[in-house]
């Protein structure tokens, strides 16, 4: 076995240690290490500059883009989010030990379905250093040991975090290998870990559609998917007009690059002349390019002709695919055609449409009379979350800490057998 | 494309079509057909019957065990059997549209998380051809399609079973595709449907270990496995003799082929002279072969040596492996080791044992002084289960209807924006 192997080897089997010792820990001493964490972050956030310019210098020699540069920038202020964003964490209630439900049978036995963490996690990301951080939060606080894997490009900025995350854990007296980095950057030991379905539980990728499929192709455990989200905002017959306006604008310009964001503008062909005038409008004011059927192309002036290939892209940028439709059945046909079951919305008064929409579009999260960027653990009420799932199975849409557990049946008897 | 990938390919793109119709059905429409499907198994039982022969002369001049051809019959009371077993699914709530838990946010906006089918299932099964009917009733009850692959040697049985199950899906107004029996018996026709993960959301193989290793290696969708049930009791110093003894005895000996039958008895070093003994000739006279520690065969007369592969092994039979143990963290520590995290229990009197245990062995199922042999989907009070996944993600334990769903979120407004 090569010297990698007998790394990865060590780090995924002290993290299956970690988790079976952090399992029973209480959720006290979790929340706590949290709320230590968030300090020593603020104590040493000038330490934590000076390792990331490291990483900015070594990132502007490789000719990174200024957008990549940004994201991974650490200021002070954002050192100070992040110790806030850990706090809010900390805040959380503790998923681990949750009864979930629970009955008495008929033979006296009592039945408890009980919250347990997952055990493992394998979490892969890209440049962002403070995913660091947020990761980690969120995998001790549902009771998971955590291997994290960073980018090459953040690697100073996550060992300065790393290094606060390891010392934190061992004086709060909780499993130092609760938290790993993995310290090499060879490609390999992520095709390594993948592997190891035996020792690690789960595998999150945060990142593009390569590194998903990847994961997705390699790993022999379960995987939280992060796709495309093709969202849709449907203005129905019955739509209000400010209402429309608000939502769509919302939608598609708050933050275009997120994948709550839309990117289809359905209209019912009865709405089409009262609405899409100003509709039209106002995206293009905001710098919105509209691409459009050529029932649209009749009432907005700078449309360019819509294609296929529009309707099935998340372009993540200010360009808005617009379709008159001749009735809701054909907004959900288009939905379920071109969309990715990710966030879609009707604006109605019409409540057998809102109805309809509800049960028959089958997306993670569908809106009614809302914005599609409401898609968000935040948001949800589920508090923070480690992505945005287009699975179906475990997890679908936000995960936050209770996507993170699973679950074990308790059974107490006297005496009981069959 | 040749003509089995154009076979295999119509057929999961029919489930996947029949999956959304069947998605809007009522509960009502899917309960009343399982209603009609009783009633026809019961009417053309003899028909059934007279398939079912056809097999089991195939299987006598290919020269099938009789277990094999036991599993494989089919009586008139089997089949009624089966018709009753259709109506207690029948009888259960339908778990789509259930509204998981719901909230309104500060801003106004009603959250609920709402039950969904998961879509299309990809079953595969192998002699026993009541499971065809069994797996169908509960994927429609719970709003998905199936594609069923049973076994060769059951063909004509299934083959007879699914013309009841697909005329009465076209009479009672359901997609008549909802439920398809593979009708090639070749190997392959298994490896391309694994690989269609884009059409087909979940495969529950259901047999030997390597017909699991198989579906887990090639598939590209989730699936729900269903390994070795390595399952301890654990008699604690406080253990009462007489439920020791009634819970051992079941555990061990009222269906020793199942998975959730005990495979190892630890025993604390307190207890082992005032229970072994009796314990010892209790399983003797009902034919158990004790493979003991060295401190067991003080003991026990009979008990041959055990062997670490002893402590590894999943018998399913009438062999049981027996360890004296110094202390409660040495049966947890030897379940950890040894265990698959199926079904472990514990027999005790002592409330801290009792609470250590539960917290401390991660099972799917922790029995504390009742049968190893609850851990099944009717005893837990979930119906009628499709198998009890060894899995973590999604399902742990037992799957009923429940498990068969995945959710998505409805979020109401009046005009939110962020």
């Amino acid at each position: 076995m090569d010297s990698l192997q007998n790394y990865t080897n060590a780090v995924a089997q002290q993290a299956r240690l970690a988790a079976t010792t952090l399992a029973s820990t209480s959720g006290a001493a979790r929340r706590d290490w949290l709320l230590v964490v968030a300090r020593e972050l603020r104590r040493q956030q000038s330490e934590i500059v000076v390792a990331n310019e490291r990483d900015l210098e070594a990132g502007q020699k490789d000719g990174l883009s200024s957008a990549m540069l940004d994201r991974l920038k650490l200021t002070e202020d954002r050192v100070q989010g992040l110790a806030a964003a850990v706090e809010q964490v900390a805040a959380l209630p503790d998923p681990v030990g949750e009864v979930i439900e629970g009955s008495r049978r008929p033979n006296g036995l009592q039945i408890a379905k009980i919250r347990v963490p997952l055990g493992v996690v394998f979490f892969i990301y890209e440049s962002r250093p403070g995913v660091t951080v947020d990761a980690a939060s969120l995998c001790i606080r549902s009771g998971n040991a955590v291997i994290l894997r960073g980018g090459k490009e953040a690697l100073h900025s996550n060992l300065a975090l790393q290094r606060i995350l390891s010392q934190t854990l061992e004086n709060s007296g909780l499993p130092v290998h609760s938290v790993q980095l993995v310290s090499t950057t060879d490609r390999e030991a992520v095709g390594q870990f993948l592997r190891m379905g035996h020792l690690i539980d789960v595998t999150i990728p945060r990142g593009g559609r390569s590194l998903i499929e990847r994961v997705t192709r390699e790993a022999t455990m379960p995987v939280i998917k992060h796709f495309d989200g093709i969202c849709h905002v449907y203005l129905d017959a019955m739509a209000d007009e400010q209402m429309a306006v608000d939502i769509v604008i919302n939608s598609k310009c708050q933050r275009p690059g997120v994948c709550n964001a839309a990117e289809t503008l359905l209209i019912h062909r009865a709405a089409a002349e009262r609405l899409l005038p100003r509709m039209a409008q106002e995206l293009q004011s905001r710098g919105v390019e509209l691409r459009g059927c050529p029932v649209t192309r009749q009432f907005v002036e700078g449309a360019v002709p819509v294609t296929e290939q529009d309707y099935r892209t998340e372009h993540m940028a200010l360009i808005m695919s617009v379709r008159v439709v001749d009735s809701i059945d054909e907004a959900i046909g288009h939905i379920r055609t071109y969309g990715s079951a990710h966030t879609d919305a009707i604006v109605t008064n019409d409540l057998s449409a809102a109805s309809r929409f509800e049960s028959e579009v089958d997306s993670a999260a569908v809106m009614v009379n809302a914005s599609t960027r409401f898609n968000d653990g935040g948001e949800l009420g589920l508090g923070a979350e480690i992505g945005i799932s287009t699975d179906r199975f475990h997890a679908r849409g936000p995960c936050g800490l209770r996507e993170m557990t699973s679950y074990k049946y308790v059974v107490r008897g006297s005496g009981q057998i069959r």
